[in-house]
């Protein structure tokens, strides 16, 4: 049995699992009770993975997280919650590792060694759980075990893989016209720009603000023809505005979250006052998808559903009771104490716990407070959006990610990982996030390139686009009032080393769209620690090389003026420093320890030991590349192999199998070095030319034709 | 000519040099101007050191800073600003190098590539200003030649290099007894504890609150004969209530700032509304500073000042509006901008431009908006305490340090380096920042250990004590509400850690307070960035390792679950690895780049080649200490020299002479190792414990009585 689940008090269905798992009643394994705790006690060499969205490392030892979706966008190191609520995590020891599912919509704490370092406290608040132990033989098997569990992740259309721009916010149509034809005349591949808040009239959802958009259709169908789509926002909260429909309509209907006395609940947000839609009951769930079509119909593909954590800024009772205590403080000798609370009482206004505990949902007939399923809220939101869309139309795949998160979301649509800042830590965060997100199901995802908050410098971008090259969601994000980020915005000598960066991404994308429907269809990471497939003891410690893929190690530069980086490799790898598509050059490197070097304007990873890299050409978006030559570099010893996957990019066809496979195999045969492909469906590709790069031999040039 | 002047406008003295420089009038070398701004054009090679204490990098190219004495305790990597105006800068480029000095009162911004990733930028608000080139051979000239301009670091006593403990706030009398008597119980060494704002009277200077302390003045004495001294907080602000005699003085003087009505200025900190002195008034200065005696005469040997930047709550002015903002904001739906302002209102309250715009300054006639020279409050408040606490024992060395600080003022004290959080960048933030401290003249310095906000972990904690062995400010200290910190507050085994770790700081005395001494006699550095002697590729890019003193190379740990890093020997060096006085062992390495283990029980640091490490014995604190015998280790190729000084670490003999040295030479002649001592001055040292490593020989174990 390699799931095993234990019941505990009340259970809501937190569409999570989508297997039927028996509960058993015996002896729950590896953990027991301590204080009310299911408590694990470490091996000090115990790694814990998971945990999704967090600060901090890969390996979460030594620090406290709390599964509490939190719109906070400071995320320092000593966070506990950002935006997700991800309960998953993996044990892994030198002598047994498994899997940890803690299925809850309440806030659930995770002390991994925070308080007692050689113990692993959960805590879930109410304590109504279910707790899967997932067994397997190594670490891939249960994190593949676990992702069956939950079932296959949200398969974005193939041009979501392109270069996406976006600020908040480009505020009328002009401003987005402009962005795309610097794009275009600058030659800089470009798929998406998106739309922030201010597209809409008055932050109203499925509204246009005619004002700065008089032609909004037109300049969607306009820039979609030029390969560039728009991506507008949602949010959670809907305007309470008379002769709104949509808030006339949820009101008439009751498709609110009601206050304790029933009537729609009242938070403030971008505008104001709002109601929230109540996702977590179905009706409502499928009235508030189904507006999406509103904005479909202008020939939009794809949505951003954002503050659905659900953010709030104030509530009336809340800002009542901030007004009391301004009363209270007038004519005082405000000391530490009695300023500090007055300030508190505004700064503490936004997403507080008075205000989590004073809404309700109706779960189908069933009357819950907020708080006991908050975690569920982002995620049924995005449902609604993907279910929605599902009925719009069933065949087609729409760009969908939101903010708030939890296990199961990522069926519906990816994240992003929310309001980061321009920071190097922030670099390195999304670089150690990566792994743990994709183990908890979101494979579509990535950080706000160069930061969200704050002002970017030319060489945290630099930096941040050789990693962002490699994340499925390549996004350049930034907030009103900070520095432009575009890559045009920091003179020429950056753009020209941007423009290079965003054409190897696209070159790049044959491998990353393999690799991306590959993990899905086969619940497999495409981003993984080094000790997923080397248990050697440096491998297990490593936190800033990652493996992506069947093939490579990523090992990104995060450090500001670094000329260079140490590197570790757990076996002989294959060297690949770029500048651009053009100026790639490999170098045989045996296992161990280096120090290499990488100017600002160059980037390395590396091609593991008999396997196998795919790059393809750039073009001026998905759509147009053309890829019917294919570079294959292969770092041989004995036998390669790489399964090339692609299909139609828009559909959901290969559901029924319509995909196409170039099985790539390269032997070496005492020196003689022979290559075979098979093809299974139709595929574009002509001609492979294939390198192949030996060990201490000269480097051997084929040529395959289809 | 190594220092050239040339001065701006209309210039205030800030106390900074000491030097008689004359003002040229000639072309200034190395800068032009661009729109007003003196502009330097960067060579691509160039590194920029100095700026003291600021956030980010040794090396400060890529970002921007503004020296404005701000107390936030957010240290963030976006900052701008932290409590220190250094406004000194060393350029070091390949074929020439130059230091920098700004000399003005008011706000600077040092736009260090950031606006254009070529150029740096110096902006001074109101253009007053003198500005100083200081050419010299190489890094260590320059250095040496601007702390000679700007006169001798401040000198502790001796025992203010042992371990302090310290937390916001030792309540009562019982509370602080006992934690002086958990570390004699457990036989860990200390020196002193701090008392914080807690243990004054209504957070009045200059009070005891006898509630909580009634018999203060026997605890103070009790302790000191048991080795423990108490270091009270003095805070900027003075209290006005009715009664309280310092207060009453002050108004009656004239020693407060005044605001515009000539009144004195209300601001509100701690104890609600105070004034503040006007130290940069020589009467005023003076009066307060004289104030100081009422605690020495308490037994008290040491002080730190705090809350000078000045920090500023809140003022009545600014109340009044948030008021009004609120007044505005009653019964209308706050959207976005609203809300935020509203919110802003209160979070904008503590030290606002407004409030330093709105008071004035006395510079002996000369009337001065404070906001003109808001960076020579700190300066001069602790300028203050020293010239009080001299006239009170002109023979006695106190323990004097500041939170806000610029140029000049570490001829009087030295400075912490503030409210810094639990957090493992704020470590890795500690090792960057002390070399650049120690170029702006700072010595006696190091950071809260464990970080004073936050919750620190376990891990942390020994990893930042390894680090703050060797800083000469050793202080563990944390904020109210966040976790204990003591080194017996994590348990047994964490306990015993820091216990041997605090024991090798005592070992270790001998070498940094005789570094110490010498650094700030000559004018030398005790922390530097390798460049200043490895002018190699590699070694001026080195953030995470630094020279202490003229033997060692530190490469501390600063990552969480690291066990081990990667560490670049620029030639070859003896790796001490060490988990306690007992517990050391040395290997010699040859120049180049290794990744060493070391366990989180365990740190390692360098000794350079043909260099001396001399380590004593620990006590349970520094008086006690015997030192009688010393252990010598030489990492010797042909001849190692190491001058040991040391004094009665009490007085101010040394000025006149009256130290002593042990000169010690050990010579590798063809095989033969001979060893030279001589003694200038008394010394209780009676035998040197010689172990001499040599590269692939046995170690040789010499004796040397004196």
């Amino acid at each position: 049995m390699k799931i095993r689940k234990f019941s505990f008090g009340k259970i809501v269905d937190c569409n999570s699992v989508i297997k039927d798992i028996k509960t058993e009643n015996g002896e729950i394994p590896y953990f027991f009770n301590e204080n009310g705790k299911l408590t694990l006690k470490f091996k000090k060499e115990d790694l814990v993975y998971g945990l999704g969205e967090n600060v901090r490392g890969i390996n979460k030892r030594g620090w406290i997280f709390e599964s509490y979706c939190s719109d906070d966008p400071n995320h320092a190191q000593d966070k506990r919650s950002l935006y997700g609520a991800h309960n998953f995590l993996i044990i892994h020891g030198v002598d047994r590792s498994f899997g940890v599912l803690i299925d809850t919509p309440a806030k659930v704490k995770f002390d991994v060694g925070y308080s007692n370092n050689e113990k692993l406290y959960i805590d879930v608040e109410g304590n109504n759980y279910d707790l899967y132990i997932i067994d397997g033989d190594n670490l891939n098997d249960i994190s593949r075990e676990f992702r069956a569990l939950i079932g296959e992740s949200y398969v974005p259309p193939k041009w979501a893989f392109g270069y996406q721009q976006s600020r908040w916010s480009y505020k009328d149509e002009e401003e987005v016209r402009t962005i795309g034809d610097k794009f275009r005349d600058k030659n800089i591949p470009i798929d998406c720009i998106y739309l922030d808040i201010d597209y809409m009239e008055r932050f109203k959802n499925f509204t246009v603000n005619r004002e700065a958009f008089p032609n909004f259709e037109d300049m969607v169908s306009d820039m979609k023809k030029d390969g560039i789509r728009l991506i507008p926002i949602i949010d959670a909260g809907v305007k309470i505005e008379e002769g709104y429909d949509i808030y006339e309509e949820g009101v008439e209907k009751g498709y609110y979250c009601k206050d304790k006395d029933g009537k729609p609940f009242v938070a403030a947000v971008w505008p104001g006052r709002v109601h929230f839609p109540d996702f977590l009951n179905s009706e409502a769930r499928l009235w508030f998808g189904k507006k999406y079509k509103w904005l479909v119909d202008k020939g939009i593909d794809g949505f951003w559903n954002d503050m659905n954590e659900p953010a709030i800024f104030y509530s009336e009772e809340g800002l009542k009771k901030a007004y009391e205590k301004v009363e209270e403080s007038k004519n005082k000798n405000l000391d530490i104490y009695s300023f500090f609370a007055l300030k508190d009482a505004f700064t503490g206004l936004s997403n507080s716990q008075a205000d989590y505990n004073s809404f309700y949902h109706n779960m189908d007939g069933n009357i819950i407070k907020h708080n006991d399923v908050h975690n569920l809220f982002g995620h049924n939101m995005t449902r609604s959006a993907a279910e929605g869309l599902e009925s719009i139309d069933s065949n087609k795949r729409f760009l969908l990610f939101s903010r708030a998160s939890s296990i199961g979301m990522h069926r519906y649509g990816g994240i992003w990982t929310g309001d980061n800042t321009s920071l190097w830590e922030h670099l390195e965060m999304n670089v150690k996030m990566m792994p743990n997100l994709n183990m908890c199901g979101y494979l579509y995802t990535g950080a706000d390139t160069g930061g969200f908050g704050g002002n970017c410098t030319e060489d945290l971008m630099k930096r941040w686009f050789q990693f962002s090259i490699f994340t499925p969601l390549f996004r350049n994000h930034s907030a009103m009032g900070t520095r432009k980020q575009e890559p045009f915005a920091f003179g020429e000598e950056t753009e020209g080393t941007l423009k290079k960066f965003i054409e190897f991404r696209y070159g790049f994308i044959p491998y990353l769209y393999s690799e991306y429907m590959k993990a899905s269809i086969n619940n497999e990471l495409m981003f993984k620690p080094l000790s997923f497939d080397y248990n050697d003891e440096i491998s297990r410690g490593v936190e800033d090389q990652i493996l992506l893929g069947d093939s490579l190690m990523l090992a990104p530069i995060i450090k500001q003026n670094a000329k260079g980086r140490y590197v570790y490799l757990p076996e002989d790898m294959l060297m690949v420093k770029a500048k651009s598509l053009d100026e790639i050059n490999y170098e045989v490197m045996t296992k161990g320890h280096y120090y290499i070097e990488a100017d600002i304007d160059e980037f390395i990873f590396f091609i593991r030991k008999d396997k196998i890299l795919i790059l393809g050409d750039s073009a001026k978006n998905v759509e147009s590349i053309k890829n019917e030559e294919l570079d294959v570099t292969v770092f041989l010893e004995d036998r390669a192999n790489y399964m090339l996957y692609d299909d139609d990019g828009k559909s959901k066809e290969y559901i029924k199998g319509i995909y196409n496979n170039i099985n790539i195999e390269i032997k070496n045969e005492d020196g003689d070095i022979n290559v075979n492909c098979e093809v299974k469906g139709q595929t574009n590709v002509k001609k492979l030319n294939i390198t192949v790069i030996l060990k201490d031999k000269d480097n051997i040039k084929k040529c395959y034709k289809f």
